[in-house]
């Protein structure tokens, strides 16, 4: 029988994986937030998950991935890069780029999560934003999930609540869920390490902020 | 254009992966061997892996895996549990079994090649000995391919030279490679960490013997 009650999710301390976990605690009896410390520019990243983490009461776990650095240094992970304020206009991922990284994270959340008897992965890779990461696109969360599923013979179910959804709509999606005082002052999406609203200049933070705006401004006027 | 020149073989220091490597530095004008240290119960894997490489000229990479205990202890990362001498007779996986670490490996050794422009992944796994991995069926390596290709949007070849051979005809293979004393004399199989030959007790060397022998007795009946 499949496990219903339980489930993994993969946290960053960003907005959309926050969401994610408040997603999860509606949906599920228990839940588990998994973490990578692999040595990012901002660690503050992971303290804002483990902050998260203590005012939900789930219990965090946070995995080591310095080998990422050994394979892939780059400017999220190397504070001698400098990151670029705007995603290339070419469509190449921007040089905040580990390959493979989603990949990695979802194995490894897998392998943690069959120890514990659970099926259900939630991680809140989103196509709709796409900027360039071919490891969040949906195409490929399907193949990693039967991937999965015969490398260890075992049901997984890779869920994706923000896929199709774009920043507006996560932000409504938080709100709904009485999470938005949340995931706008505890969460850090910002490439310069500022919590909350961020430098409002890399593109994490344009991004951001144009679906704050956006969803602020759809729900002032029904309001009115 | 797909780099043919060069290849990424996976190194445990065993027989497989060592006729594997033969076989590639015959196809190949460069190669790299990348081994995983996860604390292994016997070190001497990879001791056995670098001098390998050493004998046939190969850049050599090992790559800390430690993680991997963290997630997933058992017999043949702890040494405080023993090793089955047979495998379980109801079909289940011996209990050395580290799930998905097939995986793990072969994903790690495909970020290291796509960082080297390299497209063209060797690994040793065979369905033909099959002792109840998952993910050493042919079924998981060609999922793992479209995985891997979508993941990092790059074309990986995975390519698996003992899928459906069993351990006499890799014995000849070694041996039509020039590297039949090599293989029996400088590798490790032994689940109690005894280079070359082994104890003789354990399923792996019971496995490897039981080819060995086979493979001895039809070459001399063919040169008699």
């Amino acid at each position: 029988m499949k496990n219903m009650d339980e489930a993994v999710v993969i946290l960053s301390g960003g907005q959309d994986s926050t969401t994610c976990l408040l997603w999860a605690k509606k949906k599920y009896k228990k839940v588990f937030a998994v973490s990578f410390d692999y040595n990012q520019r901002h660690i503050k990243e992971l303290e804002c998950a483990k902050e998260i983490c203590d005012e939900l009461g789930v219990e965090h776990r946070i995995l080591d991935m310095e080998l990422l650095n050994q394979l892939a240094p780059n400017s999220l992970t190397r504070t001698d890069i400098e990151v670029d304020e705007d995603a290339p206009e070419d469509g190449t991922p921007p040089n905040s780029f580990v390959d493979g990284r989603n990949m990695v994270f979802i194995l490894f959340a897998a392998i943690f999560a069959k120890q514990k008897g659970i099926s259900d992965i939630i991680t809140g890779v989103s196509q709709s934003d796409f900027s360039g990461y071919p490891d969040c696109r949906d195409v490929f969360i399907k193949s990693m999930n039967v991937t999965l599923n015969l490398a260890m013979d075992y049901e997984f179910n890779i869920i994706t609540p923000l896929m199709w959804i774009d920043k507006e709509a996560t932000w409504a999606l938080a709100d709904s869920l009485g999470g938005f005082e949340l995931v706008r002052e505890k969460t850090l999406t910002c490439y310069n390490g500022i919590k909350g609203d961020g430098c409002g200049n890399c593109p994490a933070c344009k991004l951001r902020k144009r679906g704050l705006e956006a969803y602020l401004e759809k729900k002032t006027s029904v309001h009115n």
